[in-house]
């Protein structure tokens, strides 16, 4: 039963561990699937940045005195699904495909963003400075990486589609 | 199978639809199962805002000289799924529950914006300048109704359940 914003905190904690988890085991999978050097790329990189992120949220329970455990997330798990129907759909690599990975991306970002994003505030409003900082520096790079997804879709991705497509 | 650029896009297209369609049926119930009036008000009128925005959806099919078709998005039935689970687990109106609301609100705004984010990129892209407008003043939307929520939070609902907890 959830009764105090410890209670809401700690559920929504359980559920960004868990999609963490998720996209670590996703992330070379959309790698492997990209066709351009560059996209592969940043999908590795984000995988080495998610271990950190994921270590970052061990410290988190660890300050509050709770063990690291995820609890089931159906968000997390539709965007995985919806990146697989994509491959599915799009069973070759191609310049279409990629622009379709760098939307999955895009998406799953912005949900990590979202959930970051509520889990600072309540931090800060109970003055929880370390936690807010730990999770400040995952949302900036969650942020970074959006970012990052979007210039490799301007750079290449989409005008290679275009002229495709 | 999906080969060109106008394939993702209408999958895409489909995907936000179906999307729209399910949140238009969930937003009266998080209406009623938040406690502020000030929640209550701002999840009635994005309601009336998520119909002008099917509507838009609508016109793009249209343009498109495709029928109007929605194709199951795993992300928001996960993303609803896990508001009702919040539902489940805070069963009497709080102010902790209006947090959780808030935070799944959220999501939802942020999966959309991605969505709608990539679409408009795309149409742009492709100089469907009329697309690209119809989908831009939905995602302008999307951002004030994450924008709105945040003021919502932090306005009362933090505070109260802060007193609470």
């Amino acid at each position: 039963m959830m009764k105090t914003m410890d209670d809401l905190f700690l559920m929504t904690l359980k559920d960004i561990y868990y999609a963490e988890r998720q996209l670590l085991k996703a992330l070379p999978k959309m790698s492997r699937a990209a066709q351009s050097a560059e996209l592969k790329q940043a999908f590795k990189e984000h995988k080495d940045q998610t271990e950190g992120q994921i270590e970052r949220l061990q410290q988190v329970f660890q300050i509050l005195g709770k063990r690291a455990q995820g609890q089931t997330c159906e968000a997390i798990q539709g965007l995985i699904q919806e990146g697989e129907e994509l491959l599915e759909e799009a069973p070759q690599p191609s310049a279409v495909r990629d622009a379709g990975l760098i939307a999955t991306g895009q998406a799953i970002e912005h949900y990590e963003m979202a959930r970051y994003g509520a889990l600072a505030t309540w931090a800060e409003a109970q003055k929880q400075t370390e936690i807010a900082e730990l999770l400040h520096a995952t949302l900036e790079e969650e942020k970074a990486t959006d970012a990052l997804l979007t210039k490799v879709a301007t750079k290449s991705v989409h005008q290679e589609a275009l002229r495709a497509g």
